[in-house]
C-alpha cells in the first residue's frame, strides 16, 4: 500500500473527524490560532463591477478570523449603484472620500417619502392602475396616491467623515450622486450576537448577479460548476435566483420575464452598476441649493433628529422600554449615521499632536444595539498615541492617510506588532493588548472600529494615565526608581490621549526653562 | 505493519488531537459544518414508554448542531404522566393535540396550591403527623395544615394550540387528563446564554429509570455497561440514583427504602408512566363544570394574569428593576403559556389564503429572558407564505398537518432546501436565508421556533416588501426593468404576509377589469 | 517509509487540519471533552515570588477548560506588594485570610486620595515642578497642588471574608499591610462576555518581570528563547517591555533610563515584591487608631457607599440609564467588595448545621456587570448541604478549611465526581447537575463562584425542595410509594439549605416523642 493512498484513506477515515474539524480552522471560529504574531494588512481579494470595486480582505486570515470580524472597502464611481444587499453581521461604515445616498429598509417602517414623478408617466400610470380586488384593504384613493408618486422608505445622505451603522440583516442600497468617487470601508461583527449563523462573512444580494465578495474564487468556481451542473449560461447569485421562477412570479404577481429580472441571469454588470441617467430623488436636503447645500440641511436633519432621540429617551425611562422591545420601534426614526470627520467636534484636541473623535452609543444610540463604537483619528507629523490599552474591546485601524509606526504587546511583553502601517492597510489591536502609534512624517489619518459600543481605554502616558492613578511609593517600589522618577512619570506630560513628538524629555524642560 | 494497525496507532497519537478534536463535531457545537444542504426530518429515535412515545432528532445531525438546537415530540396516552424533569436549555412546547396538566416548578415560589385529601387519609395523617422539634420553625398549626391538605405549586392547564415557554433549569412534569393522546413536540435552544454546559442536550429526571431520549442507543449502551461494573440490574437513571442511598436517605430524613424508590431502581415503566387511579387536582379550574369548562376558567386565568403583568411592568418602569434582577422574583408569578390556535386572534389573516399568530416577548413577558419566540400558520390549499428573511434569528418549522414546497436560498443564490415537507417533520430555515413556502393542495399548518424573542421579517412580496421601500428607479436599474414593471414588483400583491394562490397575474387582472 | 516517519508527514500533512485543529483542545475552549469525569484538584503550578507565592490550577485542565474558568491562589508576605496587572476576564477575588489594601485603576476617574509627603520632600519638589507649557491646560496653582501632596486614585482596605469583584482589563495591585500572610483566592471566568479574546487566561503585568502564572514552564521556555534570540539577558515580561525604550521614553517624557526601568530589565523579584520600607497611605481609614480600626471605618465606609448606592439606583430608575451606559460612570465610585465573613450577616443559618452567606448583584451591584456571584459557606462536622442543582450557573467550590464528602451526578444518574475534597483544593459543579455534600468530622468551610450574577437554587430535599413543590400523587405514582411514604419526602425535613447530621430518621423521631 503505497503512503499517498495510505493517506488518502486516513483522511476518509478522519473524514468526520479531523479533516472535517479541521474545517473550522478555514471557515469557523478560529480561536485556536495563538495569538503571537499579527500583520497590517492590504486587501486580498479585488472585485471589477461595471461602476465601482470591491476590495476584502481575506476573512480566513488567522488574525481576523481569531478576532471574528470582516472588513470590505468599496469604490463606487460617480453614477454608480452599490445593488441592495445586507449582511450577516451588524457592520459599521466610514465613508473615506466623496458623497451619496443611502437607503436602508427596515420591515415594517412606513414609506414616507414622495419623489413627484416625470407628468408623462403620471398620465400613463392613471390608465393602468386600478383599484384591485384584492384583500390589501386599500381603497381607490390612496392607490391613485400611489399611482402619481414613488414612494419609498427614508433615503440618507452621506458624505466623508461618516460612520454608518446597520444591524444584521438589513438591505441598504447606496448610490454616487457626487462627482468624485464615493469610497467606503466596511467593518462586519460577525463574533457578535446578532450573528446567529457561523462566523462566515456572508452578503446576500436582492438583485445582479454579483461575485461572492470575500471569496470571489472560490464562488467562480462555484458558478462554473453551477453552469455544468443546470447547462446553462449566467444563473444568477442573488437571493431571488434560487427560487423557482413560476413560484416567484406567482408570489409577485408579475409576469415570468420579470421574475426572471429579479434572479439577475445573463446579468455581467457585477455588484455596483451604472445608472442610466442618472437618480434624481426629491428629498428635504436636495430640495435645497445645490453643492454642498445638502450638507447643512443634513445637519438641521442631525440636529432634529437629536431632539427626538432625546424625548423617546425620556419617555423609555418613564416607560421602561429598554433593550430588547423597543428594537422594532426604534428602527423605523433611527439616526444611522453620525459624522466624525468635523475638527472642531473632536473629542481629543492638540494643537502639537493632532484631534480624535469618538462615536459610541452616547453619540448615535443605535450602537447600543449593535455593541460597537469608532473612532477617527489625525496624528501630525510624529505625533504619538499615547501608549493604552482597551478594556473591553477588540479594535480594528484602517489606515486613511499617511503612515505610522505600531507596536503591539502581549501579556508576556513581547511585540506581536511591530511594523510601519501605510494608507489603504488594515491591522488588529486585540483587547486588554497594549499599543503604542507614532505618526510619520506625512502624519497619520485612521478610522478604528471597536467590539464594544462603549470601549473603554486605559492610558500608560500623559494627564489620565494609569501611572497616576498609581501612589508614589508603588511606582518608586514596583518599577526601583526614586520618588523624583515617580514624579517624573506621573507629571512629565501634562498631555492626555495625543502626545507631541516635539515635548523635550524632562531634563531638557528643566534646561530651557533655566534649572 | 498492517494498514489497520497503523491507522488504529494514528488515532492513539491523535487522541487528544485530532481524533479527540472530533468529538466536537459529533457532540459539540458544530460550526464547522458548511451550511450548503438542508434537509426536512422525520424524527430519529423512537422510544416507547408505559403510557406514552418519546421520539427526538437526532441532535447530532449537522444542521441542527450547526443551528445549536435540538427537538423532541411526546406522546402521552391518556392518564399518562411525563415523570418530573429539567433540561439544560430553556425550550418552547407546543401543544399539538390533546389538553392535560402541566406542573414547573420553580425555586423560591410558595406551594400556593391546596387539594383535598380523602377523609380516611386526614385521620390517619393527623396521628402520625406532630409538630417537630427541628428548626424549621414551623409551629403544630401550620404543621397540621399540611396534614389535612396537598399543597403543591400552582399547577396549569394546558391544551391543544397552547405554545409553554420554560427556562433552562425549571423542572416540569406533565399528565394528560384528557380522553385523546396528548401530543407535544418541544424546542431547545442550546445555543442560548442560558445554557452555560456545551450544546448537548441533556435531560435531567427527577424520578424513574428513563432511556436518553437524545441518545437511546449510547445509552443502553452505557447501561448495559453498567450493569457489567457494577455487578446489579436495573440501576437507576435519574439524578437520585447517581447518590449513595444512605446519604441520601439521612438527608431526606426518609428510609433508605424509600431513598431506593427515589433512585427508581428496577423501574422499567420509562420516561412516561400510566397513573395508578387518576390524578384528581382541585384547582381554580376544574371546580367548574367539567367538559370543555376548564377553558374558560383558562381565559379568565390569562386575563387577570395580564393584568397582573401590566401591573407589574408599570412597577418595573418606576423601579427600573428590568432583565437581571427581576428573574427570582417574576417567575413565581409569570404566566408561561399563550394559546395561538384560536382562529379569531390571528396577527395576520387573509381570508383567502390563511392565517398567522405570533408569540413573542410583548405576548408572553418571559419569552425576554428566554429570547425565543413562535409563530403557529395556516395555510390554505396552494397559498404562498410571501418569500421572506428573518434579520435576526435561526427558525425551527415543525409540520402539523398537510405538506408544503419548501425553498430556502442562501447567499449565493443557490436553494439550499427545495424539498415537499410532510407532517410530522422538522426543517430549519437559517437566519437571512430567503425562503418561500407554498401549501400542498391540502394545505398546510405548522410551528416554527426562532431564536429570538422579537424576530424581525423581511418579505419580498407583498403589501410590506423590500421591494415597496425601493425607489422605482433603484429597481428599474437594478433589475434593468422598465418603470411600469418596477410599479408592478411594488403594487401588483396587495396582501401582506399570507399570499392567496388564485390571485391572477398582473395581465390577466387587467384583461378581467376589461382592459 | 517507517512508520514514525509516516506518522511525521501526516502530522505535517495535517498541520493546518488534526493537528492544528487539536490546539483548541489545548488552549481554547474546551466543549469537546466529554464531560464524564470530574475531580477535586490542588494547584498544579507553584512560583515563588519575593515576597509570596503564586500557585495556579492548570487552566488545561479539562474539566476547568470545559468551563472556561482558570483560578490562582496567591499568599502575600506581610509588607509584600503584588504589583499592578489585569486579566482579560472579569474575575472575583476572595479574601482567605490577612488584611491589606487594594488599588484598582479605573479610567477617566478622578485621582481623589491624597497623601502627605515628607516635608524634606515636598520642598525639593517645589524646587523641581514647574508649571509647563504644555497643553496640559493645568495651570501654575494646580500643579504645585501635585506637588507637595501625593495624588492617586481611590484605595481600599482588605480583610479576611471579602469578596471583590474587578471587570476585566481594570488595572490593580494590593499589599499587605498587616502582619500574617494575605491569602487570595481568584477565579476568572473566561467564558464571560468581557473577554472577547479566546479563552486563554492572560495577566497582563505593569511592571516587574513576572512569570506567566498559569503556565510558568512555557514562559520559561520563552524567556530562555528570548534570550537566544536577543542575545540578552533579563529582557523584561510586563507590557511596558514590548516596546521600544526610546519610543517609551519620548511618550513619557521621562529619561531612557526611567524607560528601562519600566520595562523590568534584569528584574528577578517576580510579581510579588518586597516593599523597602513600608507603604504608608492616608487614607480615612488608616487616621482612626490602629490595630482593627480599620475595619470599622470599612464598615461606615460600606455603609455610606450602600446610601449612594440606593440614590444611584433612584436616579437610574428615573433616568433608565441601566446596564450599557452607565459602566463608565458607575466604575468610578462602584463599591467593588462585600464582606461574606461575618456569621451575623448569614442568608441561611441554621444552628445545628452550618450557615450560608450570599453575594450576589443584589449586595453588590457591579456584579450585574459581571455576571459572577459567591457564595461562602461554614459546614458543622458531618452537616449535609442539601441536594441540589443550580439552575443557571457553573460553579466552581474552592475548599478552605477542613474537608467534605462530595458527589455531583449528570442527567444519567450517574456520580462524576465522587470524592472527599480536602482543604485547598478545588471542584466544578457543572450547571443542571445535581451535588450532595457532607462536611466530615471536623467541618467544611468553602467558598464558591457562580458564573450568574443571581444564581438559582433547586433543593431536593428540607423545606423548599422541589418534591415538596410536587402534588403528592405525583410523588406516589413517580416514585411509586405510598401517601404516607410522599408525605415523608415532602415534611420529613423542616430546615432549608444546611441539614443537619443529627435529624433523626423519621421512624426514630416518632419513638424519640414517645409514639
Amino acid at each position: 500500500m503505497s503512503m499517498p493512498l495510505a493517506l488518502a484513506s486516513l483522511c476518509l477515515l478522519l473524514l468526520f473527524n479531523g479533516c472535517l474539524a479541521s474545517r473550522q480552522h478555514i471557515f469557523g471560529q478560529n480561536k485556536e490560532w495563538r495569538l503571537n504574531q499579527l500583520e497590517a494588512r492590504e486587501p486580498d481579494n479585488h472585485i471589477q463591477s461595471e461602476a465601482g470595486v470591491t476590495e476584502s480582505w481575506n476573512p480566513n486570515d488567522p488574525q481576523f478570523q481569531w478576532a471574528g470580524v470582516a472588513a470590505v472597502r468599496r469604490t463606487i464611481e460617480p453614477n454608480g449603484l452599490h445593488l441592495p444587499s445586507y449582511v450577516n453581521a451588524p457592520q459599521l461604515i466610514y465613508i473615506v472620500k466623496g458623497r451619496g445616498v443611502l437607503g436602508a429598509v427596515f420591515p415594517g417602517c412606513a414609506e414616507t417619502f414622495e419623489d413627484s414623478q416625470p407628468q408623462q408617466f403620471q398620465q400613463q400610470q392613471q390608465q393602468q392602475f386600478q383599484p384591485s380586488r384584492q384583500e390589501g384593504g386599500q381603497g381607490q384613493q390612496q392607490f391613485q396616491g400611489e399611482d402619481q408618486q414613488d414612494r419609498h422608505q427614508k433615503i440618507r445622505h452621506i458624505r466623508e467623515g461618516d460612520i454608518i451603522a446597520l444591524p444584521a440583516g438589513v438591505a441598504y442600497w447606496s448610490y454616487n450622486n457626487g462627482e468624485q468617487p464615493l469610497v467606503a470601508v466596511s467593518f462586519l461583527d460577525l463574533s457578535n450576537d446578532q450573528n446567529q449563523l457561523d462566523e462566515v462573512p456572508r452578503r446576500f444580494y436582492l438583485a445582479g448577479n454579483p461575485q461572492d465578495e470575500f471569496n470571489p474564487e472560490a464562488e467562480f468556481y462555484i458558478r462554473q460548476g453551477k453552469q455544468g451542473q443546470k447547462g446553462q449560461q449566467g444563473n444568477g447569485n442573488n437571493i431571488f435566483s434560487g427560487f423557482d421562477t413560476q413560484l416567484l412570479a406567482q408570489a409577485l404577481n408579475v409576469n415570468p420575464e420579470t421574475a426572471r429580472n429579479l434572479q439577475g441571469q445573463n446579468d455581467n454588470r457585477n455588484e455596483i452598476i451604472r445608472v442610466q441617467g442618472q437618480l434624481d430623488f426629491v428629498s428635504p436636503f436636495s430640495r435645497s441649493a445645490g453643492g454642498r447645500g445638502g450638507q447643512e440641511s443634513q445637519q438641521e436633519e442631525q440636529q432634529s433628529q437629536r431632539e427626538k432621540e432625546e424625548k423617546q429617551r425620556e419617555q423609555e425611562q418613564q416607560g421602561g422600554g429598554g433593550q430588547d422591545n423597543g428594537v422594532e420601534e426604534t428602527f423605523c426614526s433611527a439616526r444611522l449615521s453620525q459624522n466624525i470627520g468635523d475638527p472642531s467636534r473632536a473629542d481629543f484636541y492638540n494643537p502639537q499632536a493632532g484631534r480624535i473623535s469618538v462615536v459610541n452609543s452616547n453619540q448615535l444610540p443605535i450602537l447600543r444595539h449593535l455593541r460597537l463604537s469608532a473612532e477617527k483619528g489625525v496624528l501630525y507629523n510624529n505625533a504619538i498615541y499615547t501608549p493604552h490599552w482597551h478594556m473591553n474591546a477588540n479594535t480594528l485601524v484602517y489606515a486613511i492617510r499617511g503612515n505610522a509606526r505600531v507596536q503591539v504587546v502581549n501579556e508576556n511583553g513581547d511585540s506581536i506588532l511591530n511594523d510601519e502601517v501605510k494608507e489603504g492597510q488594515l491591522f488588529l489591536i486585540p483587547q486588554n493588548h497594549a499599543v503604542i502609534t507614532q505618526a510619520g512624517n506625512q502624519g497619520f489619518e485612521y478610522i478604528s472600529f471597536k467590539t464594544d459600543d462603549n470601549s473603554l481605554t486605559n492610558t500608560l502616558a500623559g494627564r489620565t494615565s494609569v501611572l497616576r492613578a498609581l501612589p508614589d511609593e508603588v511606582l518608586q517600589n514596583a518599577f526601583r526608581i526614586s520618588r523624583e522618577d515617580a514624579r517624573n512619570l506621573k507629571y512629565n506630560r501634562q498631555e492626555s490621549r495625543l502626545l507631541s513628538a516635539t515635548s523635550p524629555p524632562r531634563g531638557r524642560l528643566m534646561s530651557i526653562l533655566g534649572y
